[in-house]
């Protein structure tokens, strides 16, 4: 009988979600935990299962999403980060390895998290972000935006941000920030909204950029967020925005997960 | 017998050259030129030929390419940019469209040009850039940069700065400007080498890059350049930089060439 294996790692990894068919494993379909762990059984010769801090949609990116998994290998986590940058696909890359406590689990450890979503506004679209940016034409009332968003910042009850058919046991969720940022790429006017928040419902951020884009655009007036909030149903809001402008940003975790 | 069409018209044209062939039209292969007098074929009837201010290379981007073109049809500028925009490929977008007078070329015509070549520096890729940006797996020393690059400004013979094989009257240009910029996107730092100058020769953004980039990370000092200047051969400076970080950023006119 083998033991089971006690050392645990932490990946930070960035990825394109162009190619791809999402985070979670699917029959036939590319995603990124599946070349992950091919990657992994290549590398350690250990069939390996990861745990991303968030199963990102098709076509939705990462700059810092966070994986964690147990592995036998001795291998030291720069040469992990290596062998693993060396094998993976370009449109994937780990920013950063390291040795976490045996417990350690990139979802269940998770204290809060930072989503971006990219915006191109105006009249003309912008050739290098039509799959890194959700081109809204018309300019965006910048100023309306951002009173809106201050609506969404504390602890409520997100259920009108939260697609139909999700099962959860409480849709209220502690946001602590949320920012409405100019951004510029290209020479082409951008606009970043970033959510930080304890933890997300399912489409919560794309909902939210969805109905802070109606603000902008002057359908309705930064207070309707008040509303839909309180309607606690998801007719309430506006559309769900494109999963290609959506960032899995960043993720916090305690201290004490690491070992180094 | 029909008269030559009379009527010109200037377009600007960003394009994201990851999936072309470059510009020039070449048999049985993906062109930025081919894409729009096919799309020009199909919106007007007429078999139009397009003249581009430069023929970018395979994997080359422009922001603002300028376009010149003969016809008869007499749409209106505004109708023409948003037909091509509806016809042309996703990676081809139409910023302007304009009336100019019809001895307008936008080679002949042109006073100065502008490019922008976006560098990648540190220890890990950035996966969003791997086409828009030379990832360079080094700090660079961006003072070093800076004062090499001032070498370069003014009347010189750049032919130490031009690919073998070339064919050209004179080898002097004018270069009226060089920027080393710090750059953002994503969360990964990008420096941006800008090259303003009358004419260039072939290749001679990707050399100038090369050869700062050289200077850069420390071998070579900023005098340097001074030197492969003086020594008016290929081999002198540095290597020629991919074309996936050029980006022909912007093509100046006298305001004569424009009816509107």
């Amino acid at each position: 009988m083998t033991e089971l294996p006690e050392r645990a790692l932490q990946l930070i990894v960035s990825y394109d979600g162009t190619n791809y068919a999402g985070w979670q494993i699917q029959n036939d379909q590319r995603t990124i935990q599946g070349a992950l762990e091919r990657t992994l059984l290549k590398i350690t010769g250990e069939k390996i299962r990861v745990t991303g801090s968030g199963r990102t949609d098709s076509g939705v990116h990462a700059i810092g999403q966070v994986v964690s998994f147990r592995m036998q290998s001795q291998l030291s986590p720069d040469v992990m980060r290596r062998a693993l940058n060396a094998e993976l696909p370009p449109d994937i890359v780990v920013q950063s390895a390291r040795n976490a406590i045996p417990e350690f689990n990139a979802i269940d450890c998770a204290i809060k998290k930072r989503y971006r979503y990219l915006l191109q506004e105006g009249r003309i679209d912008d050739v290098f972000s039509r799959q890194y940016a959700w081109f809204v034409k018309k300019e965006l009332n910048f100023a309306a935006m951002q009173a809106a968003a201050q609506h969404l910042i504390g602890e409520h009850d997100f259920a009108s941000f939260e697609s139909v058919g999700s099962e959860r046991m409480t849709t209220v969720r502690h946001v602590f920030d949320v920012q409405v940022l100019r951004s510029e790429r290209h020479e082409f006017d951008k606009v970043a909204i970033e959510v930080e928040a304890n933890g997300f419902l399912y489409n919560m951020v794309r909902i939210i950029v969805g109905t802070l884009v109606d603000v902008g655009k002057g359908r309705r007036p930064p207070e309707w967020v008040a509303e839909v909030l309180a309607a606690k149903k998801r007719t309430a809001g506006g559309m769900t925005a494109p999963a290609h402008g959506l960032y899995l940003l960043r993720v916090d975790y305690p201290e004490t997960c690491w070992l180094d």
